[in-house]
């Protein structure tokens, strides 16, 4: 399912395949661990809103090339201009592009191999799903350079209990991949080769259902989670009143009645 | 303590029984595994709320007659009159009913078999406490037919890590007892055989609890989950100073200090 | 690394220790388990207070004297006087030196050995990081005298899974160390004879970054915890720009790029 990394000068940052429903989108800078250079967070975010305005796109896997999953930002980049301008606009602009993985209607599954680190991290935490290989590892680890990972720490405190992120934080200490599936970092860690299978496998299951549900679906799930639990319900059964009046819903609940297969 | 479920044809949707403090209500359409039709949300909201007043009932099981725990909502009847409208009325009528269990003074405890599928799912995770037969099995299925279990998610994604939610909501996939308690949606899976005894036992330790702690507690419980820390310490402190005011409070602190057992 | 205990008369009700730029705080009421009376409540606050203003203090680690962590508050104490006022001014006394913990600019380590019960696991759960003893017990049993322990639920609830809490707040029973690890109270659990080990390990990896670091980092830290994930980004956005125009931060990158070590 991963595509065989370009590795030519003039590949692209952020390398697309395709199989059906199923986009994949890969890092590209494997030298560099993929740090995300103004480059490469330019190139995610041209792919991921691509794929967001497209009705055919069911499910997004972020996979990256090379030896590593993502190590973070790209330190030699931001060393050049250190000016608090800068640095606000730059992490404005990595903000945008892992709001978006969250905003866009289709589910997108992180598939972590090598380490993640960082902003790395970050974006491991910041997709829906996320699937490791055994031997992947995970730290926030930019405090060992006197850079407290702020902005990781956003979705992994949203993903962890609150001791176990706070000593990631402070220690900036590599947690392996069953740590990370027990505390919540990622659904699960599977053996390296069965890897691209256990996430194809999500993939399929997710590409198989209507995509009005699972767009409305994974809207209301993160809108849902900042409210209180009554506006929640509201909001919620306003949502699911909605996706009931879709056509692949009465077809599909007809078909359940039916013991039928649905008709999608 | 679980009543043998009454399957006369005239026998009531939801059955009580009772010992001592603690009332069991038993969903009782077990040929239905228990969908929460129209008849069965009124029959469990009446139950609840009769047994919100009574100040004699100190813990309240949630148990299920037949083969499955509950198998959400009754899509026959919900597929008789596709409007919105009708929709909107059913979700909030069910969504009034779930915060029944969390507003009520009393604990209530969900005693899980077989499956619990979407709304099924969601009484589980609305309960204080749950406790499951090893075999028992869960899932937010809707998502199968086309229709995301937007309201499941609401208490799903406040009882288990947000990445687990967010798979179970987009495959509609099964986790078993032992995953549900591991991650939180379950106090923990039991044996079959041991499952009422186990009940019994948390029934037993709340119901010799003072009333009046237990209520003012699970009231501060839920309220202050949805504040700020600093709103949330000065709510518990008013919560508490009343509670120590409490004449049974005030003799079980002295009966503490005297080494002897409380004279409740 | 942990003080012996002075026990004499007049050894203060806090003991101080200093180890370069960490500092012990051992709770010392050995004889009444460490139980929170108003005179160590006063001596505690005054303590954080001053390593707070301490800008060598880098990391604090919460011990205790004796055979138990800390029983919670001074029951014979509060028995004395039972006023409403009374109560709520303790309380509030309470909940003031808890959050000095979290607002502190050095992260605080619980080191747990023995029973931490109502208060004294209120105090585990509010300390950033908690390492404890293989045998250390936890529980939040003020229910079992009629007095709902609503203030520790406060930090206790944002530790663990929901059902957890709510099982220890109403039942008033124990967990023990390696289930209070798995479910988030604490980091993690070790043999009795390795606590000092992995507390001091801990410690000297936190007192090793800068504490410029740190101490934005954990600021940001609990306030984007309370925040919408977007407000979150954006105030973690600004900690983050201003901490790389940080003396420590710029020579720690540029370290990293020259891959030596920091000259801190």
């Amino acid at each position: 399912m991963s595509a065989v990394p370009n590795t030519a000068a003039d590949a692209p940052l952020v390398q697309v395949s395709r199989e059906g429903p199923v986009v994949t989108l890969t890092l590209n800078r494997p030298a560099q661990f993929n740090a995300l250079s103004e480059g490469l967070m330019a190139a995610l975010q041209a792919e991921l809103d691509q794929v967001a305005a497209d009705d055919s796109a069911r499910v997004v896997i972020l996979a990256a090339a090379g030896k590593a999953f993502c190590a973070g930002h790209d330190l030699r980049e931001m060393r050049a201009d250190p000016s608090q301008e800068y640095y606000q606009t730059l992490f404005a602009q990595c903000a945008k592009m892992m709001l978006t993985i969250q905003r866009m209607p289709q589910p997108v599954i992180a598939r972590v191999h090598g380490i993640a680190t960082a902003a790395g991290c970050q974006l491991v935490a910041m997709c829906d799903l996320a699937v490791a290989a055994d031997e992947a590892k995970f730290a926030v680890s930019g405090v060992n350079l006197g850079l407290f990972c702020s902005t990781p720490s956003v979705p992994l405190s949203r993903n962890v209990p609150r001791k176990t992120a706070f000593e990631m934080l402070v220690t900036g200490e590599f947690i392996d991949a069953r740590t990370a599936a027990e505390k919540g970092l990622v659904n699960r860690a599977v053996p390296a080769a069965e890897l691209d299978a256990e996430i194809a496998r999500l993939a399929q299951l997710i590409a198989a259902k209507p995509p009005v549900a699972i767009a409305a679906g994974k809207d209301l799930f993160y809108r849902q989670l900042e409210m209180g639990v009554e506006a929640a319900y509201q909001l919620a059964g306003q949502t699911m009143a909605c996706n009931m009046m879709e056509e692949p819903t009465l077809e599909g609940v007809q078909a359940f009645i039916e013991k039928r297969k649905p008709n999608w």
